[in-house]
């Protein structure tokens, strides 16, 4: 479990803020040096051996320099920092051992790092041992099946949507890390799904792998309200939207009575100029269909839900019912690259980096 | 109960619609004609003395031309009708007696009316008979205090925003027909009431008379978003929305987590020119705030929710705990002017008429 002696910790680093646009690798610093060394752990921090960090659309609005109402900017000269999971290899911490794996939602994008784990200290930034199944579940998972953006579908779903067999769902950016997962959850809901994505394979794969009933590509439409009215002849019961924007504009004209938005996020507009933001303007349409359109921040849910999620995606995973695909970069200097590339949409399912 | 043999009828019928900006009175027509003579009633069917006519901002969609989610367009050279109340003159129907007072949500704009009593055709246009403990309420109650509106508030709050003792809730267009209510309601559940209306005597009687915590001129301020910032120190938990557009903006920039966006309409949108609706561009807060942002039209809860209400509104009413402040119109041929002063806020209290 100890690092080559002849190993050493790359880390990438936040050089500046880009406040608005289009992200590019320049923000980065990527630096060399030595690996931490274990016995100069101070009491209660684990030595760990990072093996998969996420990279998400939210991370975005991180890099802007502002806090906002769920995201805190990171700091300039500090390596960013997301979702990881990775195995102890020192720790002076008697709750931790080495061989122990551990998952959080502040890793730094880093081979190797440190981390306080006293117990307050753990708790705020969700950093914690995988135990009983969750630590026999291959490494992935917990970026993939079991990590963040697959929650966030299964919450979202369940928990805010409360679909009815035979609804019909709208699903955005649906080949994404999100979506890939709503679509299936959906399916085997009853549901009829209608997905969209940017690519013509990525919604290939929506429809002959993920059994999408109706699915287009958004980039090559003429108008998302006429695709959407012609793939969905009974009106949209549910929204799941990764996207915001127009898209979102355009549900608002074809939903149904009583229809539910389960809004975790707004891509398309995360990478807007200053002033660009795009006005919703169908909003008389929540009050005239009695819409209930409703936001959530999984980080929230994980005390309430995260086991039941655990158990129910299991179950289906063993079944061979639920697929999960990751678009993996290989090795912690790939992040910034592959940061760029999902925002421009070119992963296809959900980014990670193979540290 | 008979009417004079001299009397005769007068009904306010659509010239023209209007599909976009502000109606001005040219689109009715006044006319007089004969008072229908009970004795040519068809089976099952009333003469009606009407009362009272309620004149409400969802009106104006119905003048438009168009059908939308929740409302019909009204016909060329047909009565324009609306919420009403009134009393049987004349019957053919055993269900109904000369003297019932009888009320429903398509009252025609004339003095003497003719209503088909068939029960599948009264239940569609909820047309009934008030009985009990709303029969021996002052007549204009069913347009104020047991009205539409007041029933919109008691519903938008209650059921739709759920509020907890100490929040904060921003009430828009708060001393016209459903916001007075909603701001006494508000008061009585020990809520922060923050109240904004577009005149100094509206706000001095939010203030002075329904004790409104806070209150403020929208006509007056630079920036809606550095008002509400100011009077709402704690952030705002509810917002009561019945403007819509940059008011509902703002709001959202100065949302709690978990707030409760209770949107029964969108006044401050429906005279806008084509191409002019206000796109809302503070929606990335929704999914941040974990914001439950629900519309609801209030005719499909009377059913569920009206006889909870008038038992809640009578007993305040009785303690004295409630007043509803009616802006009152005389004569049926004075509606059109009526309806053109409470789109341009003119109305102070809930626009009705006096037949």
């Amino acid at each position: 479990m100890s690092p080559h002696s002849s190993d050493n910790n790359v880390s990438v680093l936040l050089k500046e803020y880009s406040a608005h646009g289009k992200v590019s690798t320049d923000l980065y610093d990527v630096q060399s040096g030595p690996v931490p060394n274990a016995s100069s752990l101070k009491p209660n921090e684990v030595l760990v051996h990072v093996r998969y960090v996420s990279v998400d659309p939210y991370l975005r609005m991180r890099l802007s320099g502002v806090d906002g109402p769920y995201s805190r900017a990171f700091k300039v000269g500090h390596p960013i920092s997301s979702h990881g999971v990775g195995e102890v290899i020192a720790s002076t911490s008697s709750d931790y051992k080495e061989g122990d794996r551990v998952t959080g939602g502040a890793f730094p994008w880093s081979k190797y790092a440190t981390f306080d784990v006293t117990p307050e200290v753990a708790k705020a930034s969700g950093f914690s041992k995988l135990e009983g199944v969750l630590a026999k579940a291959p490494l992935e998972w917990h970026i993939g099946v079991l990590g963040m953006p697959s929650f966030t579908a299964w919450y979202g779903l369940n928990v805010i949507a409360q679909p009815k067999k035979g609804e019909t769902i709208v699903v955005s950016a649906a080949a994404g890390a999100v979506g890939q997962a709503v679509v299936q959850l959906a399916k085997s809901l009853g549901l009829y799904v209608v997905a969209a994505a940017g690519s013509d394979e990525k919604v290939a794969y929506l429809k002959d792998e993920l059994k999408a009933d109706a699915v287009f590509n958004y980039k090559k439409v003429d108008s998302y309200s006429a695709t959407l009215k012609g793939l969905c002849p009974r009106g949209i019961d549910i929204y799941f939207d990764n996207v915001g924007g127009e898209f979102l504009d355009a549900v608002l004209e074809h939903v149904n009575k009583n229809a539910r938005i389960a809004a975790c996020g707004a891509i398309s507009q995360y990478q807007k100029e200053k002033g660009e933001t795009y006005g919703i303007k169908n909003v008389m349409s929540v009050v005239g269909n009695e819409v209930r359109w409703e936001g959530f921040i999984i980080m929230y849910h994980y005390k309430s839900h995260y086991e039941a999620f655990v158990k129910d995606i299991t179950e289906r995973v063993k079944n061979g019912t639920f697929n999960y695909k990751l678009h993996i970069s290989e090795g912690i200097e790939t992040a910034p690259q592959a940061m760029v590339d999902m925002m421009s949409g070119k992963n296809f399912g959900k980014t990670c980096v193979k540290v």
